[in-house]
């Protein structure tokens, strides 16, 4: 038996997986996430929330294929990429991989070093842009990312400590497409990471258990803790502060007239800066051809 | 020597009490709280924060005086209204005290109890009210409380949790009056708990010290030891909150159209609900009669 004290109920294995399952759906419906049996693409890690999350919608009947993303990060990329590859054979699914290292011969650590930025800076630059990428190059309507609702209420105390007006209005569960930029979803929102856990443990999932070695320390931490302190206190606090936020709060932050996008000059993807997108600038420091990692959705082998 | 760990300093006593007069001097300043020299009435607790605040404000030159609402909160009131009493005659400044047991032989449990609320909210009810009527009836321009910083946050905090816009936007370390609402002012808005405790400890001021006794388990509490294990980890952050919510966080709130206040059917003060206001209301529940509060501001004793 689990006992989820914001619902005040407990359930057994087979009630808390129809739960669970229950609470995506709904939060699908809600936000006007998915059509039905669409195709999408979801970003898949090796941890616990990006596997649950495609188990559960191929689960709920939708053309859910991965892409993971390896950095090289020594042996928690080669551990986690393992996950994916595991999990998509179990299930049939079409899994898509972009490799540094097999690209570029090199890992986040070496770029990061080599543009003085933080690597989870950087890493973020190279995530978004090639999940992003991947989503265009392989026609996918639709980008899934397994945010749980303690990586959306961590990051939204953030933005609201840091009053970043811009951040918080497209902190969305649902951001439509615009200007280049693939719809972007994330159909976990309203479950915790105990319950995405819970939901491997129950379904035999295995994905990968260590966080990223890189974000040892990192502030999302401690506002999770904070956060689960609260919830302590008042159980359904996180609930309430998420549900309000993406329900009416979001909207207090829209901009009065949206922010043009420009194309990369070199790639050709959307930016907001006026000339380089944020990932050729930084792999044209770091002395690598931007335009390489296209190889990973297209077959072939550039230069 | 006190180091202060959000301004990267430490201090001897004397640099410490200019460092804090200088800080509310410029958030008087920056907010346009008060003219130079103007009347302004205090509501002082008896804790330390109302005495610090009444005393920089004599300090700075203004004509400061205080408002003491006694509960009747047992010993808690009793001493607290002794160490108000105190300060006045030794600053030889004007206290005003409006007493729930000399004008009703009653206090706030009796009360809180007879009409099944919640002491807190009875509490705020009958402030509010009697510091506007006071500020109103002996002629004050502006009615100042002693929040600090870690008053404010917390209230932010605990208003974002729960998406209050209204109460996000109003808010405020300066309210201008409206509708027969005097103007409101917070000039400790920019320092901590610690830093008016350590002020009132270096100026000698003998302050009470336990907190409310029906205060206890509040969740203001916890939001606060919260913040403070977020400053603990980033030094400045509460700064950076506030400021960031005061200067700019805030007009996001803003109302379309200010809300109508009405006049109260029964005592003229001014009300949001659309016959009698909060506090005729409560008194009349608990079979008292509202007006004879106004006592307290005319020296003369009514029935």
């Amino acid at each position: 038996m689990l006992e989820l004290r914001r619902h005040k109920a407990a359930f057994c294995k087979d009630h808390l997986l129809e739960h669970l399952q229950n609470q995506v759906r709904k939060t699908i419906k809600e936000f006007k996430m998915l059509q039905s049996g669409e195709r999408v693409l979801i970003a898949v890690s090796g941890g616990k929330d990006s596997l649950a999350l495609w188990d559960i919608l191929l689960d709920l009947g939708f053309l859910a294929e991965g892409l993971y993303i390896d950095l090289g990060i020594f042996n928690y990329s080669q551990t986690s990429r393992e996950k994916c590859e595991n999990f998509a054979r179990y299930k049939g699914a079409k899994l898509y991989v972009a490799s540094l290292p097999e690209m570029y011969d090199i890992g986040l650590e070496t770029i990061g070093r080599g543009v003085s930025r933080p690597f989870c800076s950087v890493c973020g630059i190279i995530k978004r842009y090639t999940m992003n990428l991947g989503a265009m190059k392989k026609d996918f309507p639709v980008l899934a990312t397994g945010h749980n609702m303690d990586d959306e209420v961590s990051a939204l105390l953030g933005n609201l400590l840091q009053w970043k007006p811009g951040y918080l209005y497209r902190q969305a569960p649902h951001l439509p497409p615009r200007q280049g930029l693939v719809r972007k979803i994330k159909p976990l929102c309203r479950l915790t990471e105990r319950e995405t856990a819970a939901y491997c443990f129950i379904k035999g999932i295995d994905y990968i258990l260590e966080e990223c070695p890189k974000a040892r320390g990192a502030t999302s931490i401690t506002y999770k803790e904070v956060l689960n302190r609260l919830e302590k206190e008042s159980p359904g606090i996180k609930d309430q502060f998420y549900l309000g936020f993406v329900r009416k709060g979001r909207y207090y932050f829209k901009e009065e007239e949206e922010i043009k996008l420009n194309k990369c000059s070199f790639c050709g993807q959307p930016t907001g800066a006026p000339e380089n997108c944020s990932f050729c600038g930084l792999m044209d420091k770091a002395g690598l051809d931007p335009l390489k990692i296209t190889e990973a959705f297209d077959g072939k082998k550039r230069g």
